[in-house]
């Protein structure tokens, strides 16, 4: 762990004590170096991927610090899950104003700690800076998968069929919840989608499953569509996504009532962490048998045909216009 | 690469696109994937280190694109190369207010383009996003080393000599420069340490020669004294610092000119990314013989000994106070 911009040293030490028992991997070294040794098993790849969340863009300065750094966590251990890869540790950049308090910086710990255990990983290294601006927390996650196995978003082919994992657009109604209160809804409703919102469930177990079976995937961040978009772009075919299919909570419904209205903006919301993803037809039975195991529900929603882009079909197969395939912030 | 917080879709399509030429390993996929492949050759560990530089903290916000992409860049670098890592790649989170334009990621990305020739490394991934607050870069960069190999900070033994590479304090004085103008300076002088504050140097072959030879190492970020009392931590040593023997530029008498107070300044200032290390007394000659292939001045300071801490020495042996070790930011 360094520390740089070392106006508070003697927070940053207290820091540096705060995060040292998260780094219990042996290539961590208990933050004491400079670097980290991240050296994948034999026979395996070593998948990185990072992401960066911003107070005031992907959370608000409100929400308990625990549940942010489980989301920061969270939202990295998605993108590994829908590779198909084994989390195995992850780096920390953590930019702080000078308002922040060791309380908040012990429960963010704390979130770090229990989301650790939850998908065995280990913190292997860190920086801790200040920041004249909002809390900007970046992770770099690591994870395992049998080398030459990880899942792309290319290898999409016409007459694949097309999934999705859980549901999609509780996150979005979960912000419009945030935001606006949803004084309106029944108490459990507004606490299933505010959870969504702040601590997504990445999908791990599923990704894993989906090794030799998936043709493409991806994780469902920016939204349904545009990352349908991305794997259509990339594998070069188009995508069709049947509005009727998309699996929707029942709280959802309680947020936007009108059933298409709904449709687009869960399609578009993104922020959902679920795993969209292609397969050939030969294996749709053994992909659906998969939920089981997996712990999520998996809902066919349209298949790749050739072409290009992907789109939203209504029950007539008129395409759904859509403004904005993805993700608007707050 | 993905794009959180698309308030700006179309810019940030442009950034990607910008960026996607940097992606020329196998493993970034040219940024069309979610996570990268960094699995390092057979027979070599994988060492990552990450860092983020903050708008108004590490540099100033008038500083040109070009070189603050370099030094965000070349920061982690330089702790690849304390722990004599070959670097291979990088990860880049990048958080953007509204006000960049174009013309400074265009200029950031030339920036890490001529870098990554200069290095031979590829950027591997990453995120940008939107920020209410100022520029934040978080870079996670991956080195290969034999495994098993890596230099660290622990090693150090009471007899090693301790040494360090290049100048010490022309970042500092660099940093005066840029915040009081230098006006009074010789232009070549005023122009040598904002060079060294702005675009440090990586010892990548020195670091890289230093493994077998050092028993301790790190780069000299937090200040030379801060940093060798890591290694003395780490190591449970004492490490002594000879005043007389700190490596100074000539530039650096002109901005500080009383001597003691140059050195203490110096010793003190950080920012440096010259390699600190230990050696024992039988690779001294080896080491020293090192500066010409690896390019840089190698000079010994002192000496590691029983206790603890580590401590700057006048001519006389005695123990010059210092009030704090590390480096202080504007």
């Amino acid at each position: 762990m360094t520390n740089s911009a070392s106006e508070r040293p003697g927070e940053f030490a207290l820091i540096a004590e705060l995060f040292a028992p998260l780094a219990d991997a042996p290539g961590a070294f208990g933050l004491t170096d400079d670097a980290a040794i991240v050296t994948p098993p034999a026979g395996h790849d070593l998948v990185a991927t990072t992401d960066a969340l911003v107070e005031g863009v992907h959370f608000f300065a409100g929400d308990p610090a625990d549940l942010i750094a489980k989301k920061a966590l969270r939202v990295s251990l998605s993108d590994l899950a829908a590779k198909g890869c084994a989390p195995a540790g992850y780096l920390l950049a953590l930019s702080l104003p000078a308002r922040i308090e060791m309380s908040w910086l012990r429960a963010f710990a704390g979130g770090l700690h229990d989301d650790q255990r939850a998908f065995g990983v280990s913190l292997l290294g860190g920086d801790t800076t200040t920041t004249p601006g909002p809390v900007t927390i970046a992770i770099t996650a690591f994870g395992h998968v049998p080398a030459g196995a990880m899942l792309r978003r290319t290898g999409a082919r016409p007459g694949d069929i097309v999934f999705v994992s859980g549901t999609i657009g509780d996150s979005g109604g979960g912000l419009v919840c945030l935001k606006d209160g949803g004084a309106a809804l029944q108490e459990h409703h507004r606490a299933f989608l505010v959870g969504r919102f702040q601590v997504p469930q990445p999908r791990i177990a599923l990704g894993h499953a989906l090794l030799g079976l998936a043709s493409a995937s991806i994780d469902v961040s920016d939204g349904l569509i545009a990352d349908l978009g991305h794997i259509a772009e990339t594998s070069g075919v188009r995508i069709d996504v049947e509005a009727e299919r998309l699996p929707l909570s029942a709280a959802l419904a309680s947020v936007w009532p009108d059933r298409m209205d709904r449709i687009v903006r869960a399609a578009t919301a993104g922020d959902d962490y679920e795993i969209a993803f292609t397969a050939p037809p030969e294996h749709g039975d053994a992909v659906l048998g998969l939920a089981t195991s997996a712990g999520v529900p998996i809902t066919q929603i349209g298949l790749a045909t050739a072409g290009e882009g992907a789109v939203l079909l209504d029950a007539n197969r008129r395409q759904i216009p859509i403004d904005r395939p993805g993700y608007v912030h707050f």
